[in-house]
């Protein structure tokens, strides 16, 4: 007997034009259109193993090791009943496919990263279970359309089925099918867009993001303006720019959205505060780099943006991603202590990072020096690729069908 | 020979629909209406002393004893121009007047306040300068005329003509004179209107008011729709509020103003952040006081509004004072160390300070304790009257014209 088993593993996803408000909460249909970069999995991603089985005798799911529920009717539950309606399609087109529709399944999924670590799992996690089940039933289906699932598993999870440069188009139809996404420009057409997360320390726990975005959306004059007003423009000038390979345009717009994001969920009630003070160094210092490098005649060197904690993601080109970790680890230098320079930046040597030679012009008053804490670590990574198929020695599940781990 | 001097003293004004934003700079004509409750002078005024004399060489002006210098062309130097106008229009009228619009004038100016404490004194200082000449050249001026005047020093200072509560009407005009601040209530339409300012501790210097607001005029999209399509109908919704002493709209509109303005200056591009984690901290308790009062069947609470800067002021009712005060005081333990208790909530016995019942379904987890630091001190005062002419023995400048100190 066969065994019917897929491993996949998923990217995490950064949006440069933010994802903030429902305009169908159960279909999970975004009030704008949105924009991200894929991260390289090297770093960042979400391993998922799918198994159906006669045994089995319910769905059930693994997250790190740890089963959680899936819920009658709930994100989860949804994502696998449209993915055996799709495997269902297939059998009944071709007699001769297993019918393995009907089989209940069991689904191990691993991060690579810490979720002490306040990144967002829920894109690349929901983006590696569609993948998988896409895997396991030997889906037809393209990442467009796998997306629209995904989708309704975590609204930014339909932008990680892609790598590149993707958007998210909101749509316009009451069922949500031309809410999908859509890759705008492969990983190898910027190669050298690179990624700096650090990782901020919180002592305080947010506002999950699906309860402020709705709350945004019921009590902000601000979002309505956004939404009709400054998306629609931004994302084709951010498209534009990635199309151009234009760092300078791709900055000014992400930031810009970042800080208008931020600004409508302050304009909340009650308010929304995602960044705190680090954060708020973060902004400071990159304004700064970027104040001093076109004082010098130069181009922006780097692009903030946060999403719904207080990490800041620094998007630079590969050229530059020393002179920032170098600049950061000066304002943060605890956070060198756990940085695993994937780039081989430093040469391997402890020691030579947090020389720092300041950046012609740079007024390092915009900042105090944090001697502890601040940043907890940095993630240093780079545009990647979709969703990958792994091999048979990938799984996560034991030849019994039961969880690893 | 007469001695013509006259000593004034104006109150602080702290907005609930806040100002930000210019459609003009030099005759400072601001893109939206505002409205303010100006605070009792006990605690926070600027107290000045004018005087004309025909052995002054030149005009001279001291704050806190320092001379400043007068600019030509400058915010000062108008508003000194325009004053001796119009005592040049009371001399022309009446013969009988002495001529001394066209003598030089002694200035100085203390502020009861400490500079340190970060509370903009420009318009408290404005104000008493206006009124000040106004009193020293006998001008039959209404205040809202003064105010036309006090609005080109500083425009938040045209609202400190005035006691109680108190609206300044953007106008129209491109010569502004319509752009005047008018009273909404006086003093004593609502003297139970108490408020509480927590001075909290930055490290680091923000951007300028003047400076801040022209780049959120210049950069952020979200500021327009802000002006046109919500500040007219929160000034109409909070000047109901107030003639119907509803505290419950007064609060809401409050906190929301104060939450929109900062949510502009973050769309500004560089952002700009005034807030920091303290503020914030205060902000999520005045929140979870309501909700625990919302939820217990009662009203509102507190309506915290922010400034240019970090400090939080809190406006309540004279019975919920007491309250406010102990439950701040619970999270920062340090501040009640440097809080004069003018109304005497604690009997005079520093002991009782502190001493804490939470309310009822108040969850104190919203915010961490801060051991030391985050708020300075408090300043606890109320609703004030307008600007007064003092006497002769409170002059700030010595019998031969320069000032004391």
């Amino acid at each position: 007997m066969s065994k019917f088993e897929a491993t996949v593993s998923a990217p995490v996803n950064i949006a440069c034009i933010k994802y903030w408000g429902k305009r169908d909460t159960k279909l999970i249909l975004p009030t704008n259109s949105s924009l991200s970069v894929t991260l390289e999995q090297d770093q960042l991603r979400s391993k998922t193993t799918s198994r159906a089985d006669a045994s089995f005798v319910k769905d059930q799911l693994w997250l790190n090791g740890k089963e959680e529920e899936i819920k009658a009717g709930g994100r989860t539950a949804t994502c696998i009943t449209e993915m055996k309606a799709l495997r269902r399609k297939v059998e009944e087109a071709n007699p001769d496919e297993p019918k393995i529709s009907d089989l209940h399944i069991h689904i191990s999924s691993y991060n690579n990263f810490p979720t002490a670590a306040g990144l967002a799992s829920s894109a690349s996690g929901f983006a590696a279970l569609v993948s998988s089940l896409a895997a396991l039933y030997k889906l037809p289906s393209t990442p467009s359309e796998l997306s629209l699932i995904a989708r309704q598993g975590s609204g930014s999870a339909c932008r990680s089925l892609f790598g590149g440069f993707v958007a998210w188009n909101m749509g316009s139809k009451a069922d949500g099918s031309d809410s999908f996404a859509e890759e705008v420009a492969p990983q190898s057409h910027w190669p050298e867009m690179h990624a700096l997360i650090c990782i901020v320390s919180d002592d305080k726990k947010g506002t999950s993001s699906t309860a402020g975005m709705q709350r945004t959306v019921e009590t902000s004059e601000l979002l309505k303006h956004r939404i009709e007003h400054v998306v629609p423009a931004r994302m084709n000038a951010i498209i534009e720019a990635i199309k151009r390979r234009d760092f300078d345009t791709f900055a000014q717009v992400t930031m810009q959205d970042s800080n208008q994001f931020h600004a409508v969920a302050l304009d909340t009630d009650p308010p929304i505060f995602y960044m705190n003070d680090v954060s708020r160094a973060i902004v400071a210092i990159v304004v700064e780099l970027n104040r001093a490098s076109v004082a010098r005649g130069e181009g922006l060197v780097a692009a903030y943006t946060y999403d719904a904690g207080p990490n800041a993601v620094i998007y630079t080109l590969d050229r530059n991603a020393k002179t920032i970790i170098d600049l950061l680890a000066s304002y943060f230098p605890s956070a060198i202590g756990n940085f695993s320079d994937p780039f081989g930046l430093f040469g391997g040597n402890g020691q030579e990072r947090g020389s720092l030679r300041l950046p012609e012009g740079f007024n390092p008053a915009v900042a105090k020096v944090y001697e502890s804490g601040g940043v907890k670590g940095f993630i240093h990574t780079r545009v990647g690729g979709g969703p990958r198929v792994l091999d048979e020695g990938e799984s996560l599940l034991r030849s019994n069908g039961w969880p690893l781990g």
